[in-house]
């Protein structure tokens, strides 16, 4: 392990953070809040902690596979620390490890809460919790890829260490230039939610934390209504929104530069919008079915809203899916654990991956019956190479492993069956809200200390991939290099 | 495909399924039964049927793995639409599909019932649905071998196909040898563990149809009680056997031939009875710490019953363990998606493709941090082939494909969600009882036409472990040789 470049690049980060505060001390400002100052020295202080550790250069810049995971795992675990403390400090959320949920659940996007309340908290506090979405949503490295120089070769790690997917590209040679393209977009859709919204008559801050919260695919809400609280004009912006941001970045790169054509040409976002709108459908005609609605056009709407919102892992809510017909609620479990395209800000198991085992099943049914024909596995007319096959199939069965031993866990609670296998996909893969005690309308505030560890190494793991927050437990990973 | 040869082999199994409905003929005689009669005629009619279509000998004999899996799912279908016969021309069971049902749940060894009460019924019929499960649990297709002269290139293919586990292995050079071999160390046990439930003080008929069950890791009883209507002294036999018929049966084979010491050299055996203990001791635990029993033997022994009666995928329940704390349920949850030993009468995943798998993703975490150490997946100290562990991918993922789906179209009965997942668990790994609605008190008697269609295809499905039947769907499959 280099730790001089650790240490460098972990101070770069604090920096960063402390920068990344100064935003809820201009809100604070505007809503006169006292708590702004606590921020002021909150930013302050992650600056000057961080320009102390980033001051000297590393001696080195070896930097491998390795230390790009072990970075992004203790930037994320590091930035989710400090994230916590203006939770504590207010008083918002007085106990640690109910803040350190929040504040992963916040980065990592997932969206699920321990307040059973999020109405007349602090501004600035309420600012800074649906931000966390923002931060995490597109990646605090790449984030620091895209405003800090850094030479292609290490940043390339970090990049693949924290994009969500199987695989990692550049849209442009310079890797820089890759993670500005990715936060000019992310950028775009924000202002551009934000003012639609504003439009639909929501006022400016709701406007603006649940843009956060929807272009993150995060899920935090600031009404206890969630998204019921709003007009359906808003709800349906929202809908746009999360489905935009659960489709792979590059497509928008190549609307971009003019070559939209070749969108549809990704299979990821083909197989993705046809499950969307086809899971829509079956929802619409089972809530119709069931007579829990009467008008086709809003069970549609509601269908699609809340389909949406799981399938990009969001989370939010326009009506309690939790009292859906059962063929609806199974539905919506099962997507949960399908997630969003590679390369977005959704979370999940990945359209990709799924798509990448399914071909590579079937090359081996056909295999297994004419003995000769061995095929590669092809997406978008590539070949897929078998290291990526290969590292996709370790990736499930890690998944699995860590499902079923979180399962037992969570299971130690005593609550029931349902809340308990629900409540590890929704962490896990980002989404927020289960089934029962874990739906729409609860919250994962009774669950035990040792209920809350796990989830939150649930989000992490779910966020960074699993690979980079599992390598930290490696003694080897520890050892100085030679 | 070779259609001569498959007219002849089907033609041999209807004439062995003939002969195997001889059986209930003698328990009907023994008993006075009329209805033995119709178990006669139907026993006719078979070797008539069957001694027809396997007079002409086939053309040709090219047989290749596709023939032996097509050849594998029709004889298992059609051996279950035969053997439905007996419950509805009894009257035991009146709607052909509950029979069918039934059937396929016996000899897939799966043990879930649309029974209400199953006394009452007459000896010959209640003797007829636990011989199902002794006929699928070591395969009816290695019997035929055992019994019949066929050439090893073609027998090879059927063994394959019929036999659990990632790969099929000869215990001696010739296969006909091995079909022997196994069902003798079967038979062995068979009549071992009907002679010690007799000694314990179970009635003949009880000690034989129990032992049916046991052997074959069905799950089948003969009481309402289950096997909370034995002593205790019964159920700690039906322990040990459960556990020995789900380890891998080229055990038994060194124990014969003298070279006992290399048993626990078999990593899967070793894994496995660690599998069943450690989890055993967990149950045991919970059970004490929740107060739910109070002598700790007493919690161990029926930790360790129901641990092993799912481990081995046979079903039986010593106490309704649907009542148990939520930890002790959501654990053997998941040793219920585990499984047995491959090459053992138990269903289930396997648990040597759990190892295969886990062992391949460890090599990947390995691989992702030292880009130039690839390493094979070793078991037993052998390296384990490429496509031994591509083959292990497949399965896993039609496996979790064929889970989800079938979980969307049960839930459309609108029961509750746990019901939903563990029916399908229980089916497609041929365990039998779930949580709630088909806890170990409850059957599958409520569910749709559909639904119940849906589990028969999971139960077939999961016996054979999925290729044979997919294979079915493929229209090449049905082209003539060329």
């Amino acid at each position: 392990m280099n730790f001089g470049f650790l240490r460098f690049l972990l101070g770069r980060l604090i920096m960063v953070t402390g920068a990344l505060l100064l935003l809820p001390v201009v809100v604070a400002a505007i809503y006169r809040e006292r708590f702004g100052l606590v921020f002021l020295l909150l930013a302050m202080g992650c600056m000057a902690v961080g320009a102390v550790f980033s001051a000297k250069k590393p001696k080195t810049v070896e930097f491998y596979a390795r230390e790009g995971f072990v970075a992004t795992s203790l930037s994320w675990i590091l930035l989710s620390l400090i994230g916590s403390l203006p939770f504590v400090l207010s008083g918002t959320i007085p106990s640690f490890m109910d803040a350190l949920f929040e504040t992963v659940s916040g980065l990592t996007t997932t969206g699920g809460s321990i307040l059973s309340s999020v109405e007349g908290m602090l501004y600035c506090v309420e600012f800074w919790r649906c931000f966390t979405h923002w931060i995490g949503g597109m990646g605090v490295l790449v984030f620091i890829l895209a405003i800090l120089p850094m030479a292609d070769g290490y940043g390339m790690h970090l990049m693949r260490a924290e994009s969500p997917g199987p695989t990692a590209s550049k849209l442009v040679p310079k890797l820089g230039s890759t993670a500005k393209i990715l936060y000019m977009i992310y950028i775009v859709f924000t202002v551009s939610e934000a003012l639609l919204l504003k439009i639909t008559g929501l006022p400016l801050f709701d406007s603006i934390t649940i843009t956060f919260s929807t272009v993150g695919t995060g899920g935090f809400a600031v009404r206890d209504a969630g998204m019921g609280a709003y007009p359906i004009q808003a709800q349906m912006v929202i809908t746009v929104f999360m489905i935009l941001c659960s489709i792979n970045f590059n497509a928008f790169y190549l609307i971009v530069i003019g070559q939209a054509g070749k969108l549809w040409k990704i299979e990821e976002i083909r197989v993705y919008l046809c499950m969307v709108f086809g899971a829509a459908i079956l929802v619409a005609i089972d809530l119709l079915a069931s007579g829990h609605m009467a008008s086709p056009p809003m069970a549609f709407h509601h269908a699609l809203f809340n389909v949406a919102s799981i399938t990009s892992t969001t989370g939010f809510a326009s009506a309690d899916f939790d009292l859906w017909p059962q063929f609806s609620r199974m539905l919506l479990s099962i997507l949960t654990l399908i997630g969003a395209c590679a390369g977005s800000t959704g979370g999940g198991f990945k359209v990709s991956r799924i798509l990448i085992l399914l071909k590579s099943a079937m090359n081996e049914l056909v295999f297994v019956t004419h003995r000769k024909s061995v095929r590669r596995v092809h997406m978008d007319g590539k070949s897929v190479d078998e290291q990526t096959v290969k590292s996709v199939a370790a990736y499930a069965t890690l998944y699995v492993g860590i499902f079923a031993f979180s399962a037992a866990l969570i299971s130690l609670n005593g609550f029931d069956f349902t809340t308990n296998i629900t409540s590890v996909a929704a962490t896990l893969n980002n989404v927020g809200p289960g089934l029962n005690m874990v739906g729409p309308m609860g919250n994962y505030a009774d669950f035990s200390v040792l209920s809350k560890m796990v989830f939150v190494f649930d989000m992490l793991a779910g966020r960074l991939e699993i690979l980079p927050l599992l390598i930290l437990f490696k003694p080897a990973t520890w050892r100085r290099n030679a």
